[in-house]
């Protein structure tokens, strides 16, 4: 096996991973990246429909706040343009359509006053979380011994029924997992990494953008201008950190390094072996921060029809098997493409259809909100994230009761030689590409602080065991 | 590597593994077993003290209805004896240690009655659930959305605050992870399994046997019987399962065969890599069955000393960083061995130790409760089933919130030519040794239902690929 000597390596070459190489280019350091996939990007991936449309499949939105995102955006010559908020969104609820614009959906004042109300408190209740250790909030264990779905389940949360259909709807399409697995603590994490759960629900108040090209090629021009520093289909197996450097040995390559940064999500960090083996509480917390199901379709049309009907595309759809819909045309306009979800169970009991049966109950989903013309796209795109073998799902990992309590405290902790990043380790914008990025910087800010008092000449050298 | 065929290949070698391949035994059909580490056993583990006592230091007690365990033991020659309770059992609440006989701690007559109601209803709610589907409980998703931890700190279940400490204590204990991890549907299957918490939190009524030469040497004998079908240090990375068989690729092996069983806990079977993917049910129940955290030490002395004062060496001390302890002297009664515990938060904080720290500690507190004599043991053996590669914690993965409503279905669902074994997967004497052998054995059955219709020729066979 090739062996290269390097003073980082990066483990992973999604946007945390990215970021960090970026953020040492220029620091005179070596660095070599090493990624699973035949890809970059890692949750985030461009995928190419049979009529040559290329749609991101995985994180695609930039918002308000996103400063690195949109930096890189500039730094890499990618335009962005606001989300088409144009028209009527449809909230769908016992089989009737009911159009609305804006943030609000059309249900009965009783029913917004109750989700409004449940909102403010889940937000008042994130902000009293200290960023950097939630799990040192006053009621933290409180909040961590109970689920985001028994929360929700509490008359005296949540009173009305069609606030709960919503807000379960919403918790769901949040995490990708069934709102009972998710920690209150956890969730609080979520909305308080963006000041409010309303930054993740509402487009307009994010002010959501898409990237011309898709967030992705982002990810392929940053790893572009980095050159052969970045390794692909090396996945990684085996971290053995014992001696005065540390060695990482992946299927293609082995590299011994000053410092590893492993930018993967929780699940596949938890899947390497490390030698000696890491302190319980770092592993156990990688074992059990775990990622949603979410299986996600992209249908083109020759053209956005739903426009002509002054529908935004927007829609939500509790109870349905494909509860969420969003306009994904590109900036040209054309084709129109609809991007439309399926999560957690909703996305099991579809996984294990035969793909045949699973579009035709897809598409049937998606003309009771657009009509017939829905069930005719000239293509048709699947991305199951939980068959993805290097996410393993999607698209953030929640935090399961009991987890920020008990094993919070390594998501960060440098153990070693070893860092962490990833945005399940992001205080702001957590779960989101921005976070991501913030989490691969942060983690570099780690390894010079430690480095530079280590300086040594760099360049490229053979490694002999 | 080496390839060969097989009519099963059975993947992992403790006792669901092993018991799966005697019931095959006899029935013509070749099996392979691939190992990932360098011992049968799994979570029974018999290590060597360096006085040369060998101790059991990881499943080692029998107990009332578990047949097939008693059973193995008649058929291989391995005597059985009861656990001794002569003397007083040690209950160290406040600093203070409490002597009490039977299964009744010294606590309060407020407090007893409130941990028996506790219990009483705990196991009322258990006995509803159907064994072969739990999820299917009419409470089921009320239960599986609040945890275990939340329903401890309720005051209308558990109004005394002693009574809440041992049970919390108690607790830790069975899942070796903070009760607020786990699901009170999922903390339910296991009492469920032995037919009441008792079965596994009262000695007495389990009628609690250690085996003679330690439970681990009845693994070893089984698999001697097994002669190579047994392949050691065979780490199992992949399962291709695409075509008319199955082949399932170990670091040291390449197995084809008509069906495989996968024996192993399941994070570890959620780190083999199937081709294609698992339905996502399956892979995401893999990833979220999570083991606890247990350090146990056994500390050997010249003789059971404790016995002379009239102790059993049996005790509980919540709040103290290794808050259990039991008698395991061999049949001969020399040396005297103590088993001492450290579980979930208690274990994550000694882990993070250097070894000399976390030994004074241990001992420390053992002092505490068998005086200054228990500071001068003989040998020390530490085991942190968290640092085993072919454990990652222990002793039973609990099921977290959510868990089962939604994946549980999948845990015992034969996919295609896979079959799944292993305590978790058991409905009787889920978590036991008792249970691990029946899932084995109900695996088997799933197999040969669906073989005997194909009865082929066997012995040994070339794979030529």
């Amino acid at each position: 096996m090739a062996r290269v000597q390097a003073d980082v390596c990066v483990v992973g070459a999604g946007f945390a991973g990215l970021a960090a190489v970026r953020r040492l280019a220029g620091t005179g350091r070596e660095v070599v990246v090493l990624e699973a996939g035949d890809r970059v990007g890692g949750r985030v991936w461009n995928r190419e429909l049979p009529d040559g449309t290329v749609v991101s499949a995985g994180g695609t939105w930039l918002g308000k706040g996103q400063e690195r995102m949109f930096r890189l955006c500039r730094e890499l010559g990618l335009a962005v343009y606001p989300q088409d908020e144009r028209g009527d969104h449809i909230l769908r609820l016992d089989g009737v359509n009911h159009r609305y614009r804006g943030g609000v959906p059309k249900a009965g004042p009783g029913a917004l006053a109750a989700l409004g109300l449940a909102f403010a408190r889940l937000n008042l209740m994130a902000r009293q979380l200290p960023a950097d250790a939630p799990w040192r909030a006053r009621n933290a264990r409180q909040w961590d011994s109970r689920t985001l779905g028994q929360w929700l389940a509490d008359l005296l949360n949540v009173p009305s029924s069609t606030a709960y259909t919503l807000l379960h709807s919403t918790m769901n399409l949040l995490f990708c997992a069934d709102p009972a697995e998710v920690s209150l603590l956890g969730a609080l994490v979520l909305a308080r990494g963006g000041g409010g759960f309303g930054y993740y629900t509402d487009t307009r108040k994010t002010e959501s953008h898409l990237v011309d090209g898709g967030a992705p090629e982002l990810a392929r021009r940053m790893a572009e201008q980095l050159g052969d520093a970045v390794r692909l289909s090396s996945p990684v197996r085996q971290i053995v950190h014992d001696g005065g450097d540390v060695q990482i040995l992946s299927d293609a390559l082995a590299v011994r390094a000053q410092r590893v940064i492993v930018a993967t999500p929780p699940v596949l960090a938890g899947r390497i072996r490390f030698d000696p083996p890491l302190p319980a509480v770092h592993s156990h917390l990688r074992q059990r921060v775990a990622p949603g199901a979410i299986i996600r379709v992209h249908a083109t049309y020759p053209e956005p029809f739903w426009r002509r009907r002054h529908l935004s595309g927007q829609t939500l759809a509790p109870g349905s098997p494909v509860p969420g819909t969003i306009d994904q045309t590109p900036r040209s306009g054309l084709p129109g493409v609809l991007s439309s979800y399926a999560f957690a169970a909703g996305a099991l009991r579809l996984g294990r259809l035969d793909p045949q049966q699973r579009k035709e109950i897809w598409l049937a989903a998606l003309a009771e909100r657009f009509g017939p013309q829905a069930r005719r796209p000239t293509g048709y795109l699947e991305t199951d994230w939980s068959a993805q073998p290097w996410s393993l799902g999607g698209m953030v990992g929640h935090f399961p009761p009991g987890v920020l309590t008990n094993y919070g405290s390594a998501l960060r902790e440098p153990l070693g030689r070893i860092h962490w990043a990833g945005t399940e380790s992001a205080t702001l914008m957590h779960g989101l590409m921005e976070g991501s990025v913030r989490s691969g910087e942060r983690a570099v800010d780690e390894v010079l602080a430690v480095l530079s008092s280590s300086r040594r000449p760099t360049g490229a050298r053979g490694w002999a065991r």
